[in-house]
């Protein structure tokens, strides 16, 4: 079976962060379809097109990442009602320089999780809106609003030990990876062919 | 080339309305790629599941026109920074019963017109919302707030006569058939083998 | 203690409408404060620019109704992750014609409620997105995304049997009731003087 | 007359910006009754939770300076359809630690600008839905959604030029100077009377 590379986005920068721990296990869920690595964001300075002429290495390796995944996935806590900051910021740097956006066409993934039980619909739908610019199709169903997760909802080898969590958590990691499955098809099919055979 | 069937949504209802003239002239745009008919909604009584049990005549015939198109096309002003509440009444009516929405996993394009110059974005990005919902895929780019849109843009035929207009939604309507064909092709690629042959 | 006249809009239409339970089950929680009627939509006919030159019945009727109450309550399920068509509807009725909005400066409050988790969170939002053009300052918090609303939450004389939400719902009817309080006072206080008296 | 303490913060931080020139120009507009200061967000760490036990001077420091402030004003571009990351972040900062946001209560005004037609209008409408929970009276109209703003708008000296943007530029600044004394005075008239004497 073919194996995607998926570039993992987490939006929370806290060391315990819940949003982290649902990223690595939610990866182990579909591990022979999706071969994911966190690009992190951490390290990213705030952008500001001025030092974008020479861009911070942490810029350019995270672009790098970005580029060469098969796919994107997010999976963040929601804050004010709206993306972190950090992810919004890492956003940002991905999708510059004008016409040199790393995320341009990528298939892309949303999971917002919270203790709560909202499960952070707001930030969920905020990201969504990014990626209509960033020209990236998201997957639409099944949408994640992952309320209720707790540190109890993960086991000491941080595999998630709640079942109904994990139960919806494996269909998404599924459906995603037949999302970005569906994309590179259509993309592959649609190319021009390089070949130049032509019909 | 293939054709795609389109049922185009306009999400307004007064006789001259701007919105209706952007979406006739716009068929004509990319008529060797996409067979448009515009599935009415005027006349769709208010959505209440109370009378679903035998719905109005205008609600099935809706609900069919939608689930006979490849894809659907929504042409809108905006109404208080969102949809237009006909608009929002149609998406509604054609989602019911549950489990049995005429729209799902249709691919779709969102063009929103207005005289003003925001070009109706509140509208579209709410719409987007609606299609997370609605498990269809929504082109992403082209984007298409069309602002200044008036009636003079419009020829006594009805074609645009504005050439910055018909540039860019002739580059729309193709991009839209290309969205179309490309979750049709995705799709088909990746259906179950009906003969159950398999690998 | 004064008393707010409240015009309470209910987003869905069905009979057993647990929203207009809920509704109805909040005026009585701050009934020294406000004295709500719900204002009717479900007979209110799609809004069409054409047909306003002589307004059906009951637009003028809805509209009435609006204008003469201190504040607005919207009570409502969301529908495809945004408004129900029938209350995006009564809102463009309300809001015309130009210039003549029912809505205009009316304080306003959103409660969501549905059976599952979220609460109606995105229904919410794109409600107070259009109170933003409507001109209605939103009363910000407590906000109100009501889940697991069921018929089980009411008593047979309708209302709240709940603890949990009993509670939060009557926080929330004192606390909109401070805030219609509080924009009345503030218009008074910034109104010219109509005796023109003066400093 | 009553001088308002307005804490400015910019979206963008570019040393060029045009929303920084227009935050500048802005203030001067309604200099009798804004007194405007430009808090800083471009050093601002990203939000982490676990730093926050011991803040980074610049949080504290802006923090501090929307404490200071009788009302807050943004003047932001739209990054790909949302806010800036660093404004993002900057009001993620200010509204922890949870119960001792700085933002809590104050009045807001919100100016998006953009060289483009629409304005910033989604960056807009996502920083209000931040407001929300973040508990701060947006003003809704008159809505600042400024096209077309490029570099040619301002003089030597700062001011603007063009006659039509800043005609509604002092339009915007002088209702925002009421809306914050609009929601000052009501606080006032609703607080509990500190002498005790009552009612």
């Amino acid at each position: 079976m073919e194996q995607h590379k998926i570039a993992v986005v987490v939006g929370s920068l806290r060391a315990g962060s819940l949003n982290r721990k649902l990223a690595k296990a939610f990866c182990g869920l579909a591990s022979g379809e999706l071969d994911c690595k966190i690009a992190e964001i951490g390290d990213l300075p705030l952008y500001n097109e001025d030092i974008d002429k020479q861009p911070p290495q942490s810029w350019t390796r995270f672009r790098e990442e970005i580029k060469a995944a098969d796919g994107v996935l997010f999976v963040t806590p929601e804050y004010n009602r709206s993306m972190p900051g950090g992810l919004k910021n890492a956003i940002d740097v991905g999708s510059r320089p004008y016409g040199g956006s790393a995320f341009a066409k990528k298939p892309a993934g949303v999971v917002t999780a919270s203790p709560g039980g909202i499960g952070g619909f707001g930030c969920n739908h905020a990201l969504r809106q990014c990626c209509v610019f960033l020209d990236m199709p998201v997957m639409q169903q099944p949408e994640a609003y992952f309320g209720g997760v707790t540190d109890a909802k993960f086991g000491p080898d941080g595999a998630i030990v709640d079942d109904g969590l994990r139960k919806i958590a494996t269909g998404f990691a599924h459906a995603f990876a037949d999302w970005v499955r569906t994309i590179k098809l259509a993309r592959a099919a649609l190319a021009p062919d390089p070949t130049g055979a032509g019909a």
